[in-house]
């Protein structure tokens, strides 16, 4: 099970955290850029060649103390042909380092469609007889469950062939996340109703720590709910979004865990990668400032489980 | 607006259709395979050369009856980046043949990367000086809503600064679609509720026909929904999948149109790009197979709203 895969990389490195690989033009040192710039021209290239080389150098400054890294794919997608490339190339970086990667596509359809998305990144196609090398292909990915169990199924196959997996949204970390997963029916909520879809999904699936690749996304920023859900979700393993930059402290995000100091995963982006903006040190120094921050966010939640 | 600009490609085809652009490899005529495999080896580029070059002839046959096409990303991701290649230029040849591209990809996240989602497929970004010219930029986008307005306002405030549409997913086609969309809040349905959101959303971006470029997806396979919705959402296009292969019919579909004749775009993906397997025509006539499987269906629409 790909779930253990990650625990155990999580026990080794004693560190609960992700970092969120979500890198805009902006966050990216100047000698990094400029350099992109001198190789390939004003080009979509360039931003391309840029993005890479600072994941790279974030890449390289975590593997030993973090256990895990979540690209969020709209970030490369917004800058087209040469971002996705960035996104595999990064992908692939990471897992050469030893670390495990969970795609933030937040993917969703239907039955054939559903399958083609589990194809991309969690499993594999064949077109005739050219085996397809998917260069996105991940350890995990987001799911978004809206549209209900058949269109989940196809990726619960794959985590199940393929030691793969997802996380599927439950309470997410946004002030409007109540607009609909808060509404009440009968005597649960939507986003409870989503728990029970969860935990149906991974039934069976257990690993050898009790938890099955069927895992959830629940924002830090709703500590209750996060509590609430832990208990609700046994077997559910818990990415958590929402920590630093959006307001969540290492307090709120220890309610996702169990008795044991398992059961979640917490992420930060923004904090992590613009950690050098952030002290005002050397923009050659940016690993370094990334690498305080991971050992400062890992030690904030560390305390509380 | 630019659901102006589809309303007239509409009228002036006189098809409220689209033709939904989901290749696989097992779909597409031998003869162009093995010339990607002469040309490129037994590679991922063969397969994206595959893909593109059946979707061209595709384009060619139907660009002066079908006023627009539908790529499901998927089915593009699923072949990795040489997929995504394939989708970038399957985009740009529509848009030249004069089709309207919505992009299929059910984009979904909170603030600031839906932000992102927003600009790579509706929007504009610079990195500094360069001026990123998105591949996949297209006409529309489908978007999920669950995660509430803060997700989907930045859609929107594309589509009114790009003249884009967005439609999001309401009622889907999948047997599946009831677990958590025909939820009762109170005396509402969650795809009710979701219905209202839609109409909040496109509120005072009403183009010269009274629709808004926020649309939405309600299957044709619940024709009974269709029609409830259609008068619930009466400023929303609705996109409707689940017409043919997936067992609505003409009828079905008529229930989301309007008293003129419009509000509705119905699509149809494996009905038209597998034409020619169906009909047992040389492999050399996939193209004509699709047109006339393309004109069926329009008549088949027509005859009933």
């Amino acid at each position: 099970m790909s779930i253990d895969r990650l625990i155990e990389k999580i026990k080794e490195k004693n560190n609960p955290t992700v970092a969120g690989l979500d890198p805009r033009w902006e966050y990216i040192p100047e000698y990094i850029r400029e350099k992109a710039i001198a190789e390939h021209g004003k080009t979509n290239k360039a931003v391309g060649a840029a993005l890479l080389a600072f994941n790279k150098g974030l890449i390289d400054s975590l593997c030993d103390i973090v256990p895990a890294v979540k690209p969020q794919s709209a970030y490369y997608e917004m800058y087209g042909l040469s971002g996705l490339s960035a996104l595999a190339d990064t992908i692939s970086y990471a897992r050469e380092k030893g670390m495990y990667v969970i795609l933030d596509g937040k993917r969703n359809d239907i039955g054939k469609t559903a399958e083609a998305y589990s194809t991309a990144y969690l499993g594999h196609v064949d077109a005739g007889e050219i085996s397809v090398e998917n260069e996105l292909s991940s350890d995990g990915l987001t799911v978004n469950g809206y549209l209900g169990t058949d269109g989940i199924k196809p990726f619960v196959k794959d985590c199940a062939e393929h030691g793969k997996t997802i996380f599927a949204l439950v309470k997410t970390s946004n002030p409007s996340s109540g607009e609909l997963q808060d509404l009440v029916v009968g005597e649960e909520t939507i986003y409870q109703k989503m728990a029970a879809l969860v935990n149906s999904w991974g039934e069976g699936l257990e690993g050898k720590y009790g938890y099955t690749p069927v895992g959830a996304v629940v924002g830090a920023t709703y500590p209750k709910q996060l509590k609430e859900l832990r208990s609700l979700m046994s077997k559910a393993y818990i990415l958590v979004p929402g920590y630093g930059a959006q307001g969540g402290g290492g307090q709120d995000a220890a309610c996702a865990f169990d008795k044991n100091g398992l059961g979640a995963i917490v992420n930060s982006s923004r904090g992590i990668m613009c950690a050098w903006q952030k002290s005002g040190c050397a923009q050659e120094e940016f690993g370094a400032a990334a690498r305080e921050e991971a050992l400062r966010m890992r030690d904030d939640i560390l305390q509380y489980i």
